[in-house]
């Protein structure tokens, strides 16, 4: 078991720690991790663990969540402490899911640390995190339908790359700071798509 | 003087190593290059020479660039030797800058260095060389004729975000690879201008 708590008090205490539309969008991206989990042979439960407690801290106040990061001490997340406080909830949600929730499995726990920005070196699992949270059921922006087409008939990494792009499209268009871990993991998934090493 | 050697020699021994269309180039961003320094009070004989000389390496076999760029010892270029080929004649090029033409001028070298990728912190001669580089006068691509433009009315941070975030677009287009470092410059010039510190 991934979760040393049983599945029905974790889903009650992830619930109660975020909003209504935040808790519909967790369920979403549980729903749609699953489905490709099972469409590419991943753990499921592994992946139900990781999908519901993705975003476990994105509700706490960004001071609870520094202190989470500093508590965890992971290289990453100290990193992101300096610049990329968009990234902060992700680390501190890995934080409190070891902590909390139980959670030993390294797998599970980078799926969360990096469900954000992405990274070299994703395992399937971190993939399929990172793409449920783009085309969960919730999700509306354009571009989206095609990244569920992708996500249903594509490899993961044909459609995380164009999850990635689509983002980095969006960012020069309105100017905004791009995380270079996303520029690293879309340079990975597109040597992956190169050289078939998926 | 930032070159030791008579500008005349100097000319004629970057002519030497380069086709006839990679030299009117280099004229090009050595006319474009000292227009920007004029504009924008950088000094005209250092421009001149990070200028002529910042392709010097572009033509020669790609071992004697990774060789010169062992020789040169530099970690950045030691890195793009990891795994960015476009980069290396670059680093090459600050190489033969120092060893061949006597340019002992940090700024001049780093013009050279980061005239491809760029990097947070850039110099303004740094920003005069990369930016020359796109709106010479031969270069012809979609959105040249507003680089130019804004080279010629905006700051020059304005222009170079503008060069960077085009050459970003279009990897995205081609599916590229995309460097890091181009990134990482991108962004360090946004937070330049949003504020207002440059």
């Amino acid at each position: 078991m991934p979760m040393q708590m049983p599945i029905d008090a974790a889903m009650e205490a992830v619930r109660n720690q975020m909003p209504e539309k935040r808790w519909r969008h967790t369920l979403g991206v549980v729903d749609s991790a699953v489905r490709l989990a099972e469409r590419f042979g991943e753990n499921i439960e592994k992946t139900r663990a990781a999908a519901l407690l993705h975003d476990a801290a994105k509700a706490w106040p960004v001071e609870k969540q520094r202190q989470a990061i500093l508590a965890d001490g992971d290289p990453a997340g100290l990193e992101a402490l300096e610049y990329d406080k968009e990234l902060w909830h992700a680390h501190a949600g890995a934080w409190t899911a070891r902590r909390d929730f139980g959670v030993e499995d390294a797998d599970v726990l980078n799926a969360i640390r990096y469900h954000t920005s992405g990274r070299i070196g994703m395992s399937r699992l971190e993939k399929i995190v990172c793409l449920a949270d783009y085309i969960e059921p919730g999700r509306d922006f354009p571009g989206v339908d095609r990244l569920r087409e992708l996500a249903a008939a594509a490899t993961l990494e044909e459609a995380l790359l164009e999850a990635f792009d689509g983002t980095l499209r969006v960012l020069l268009e309105r100017r905004r700071i791009i995380f270079p871990l996303t520029v690293l993991a879309r340079n990975d998934l597109l040597s992956q798509i190169r050289s078939g090493g998926y």
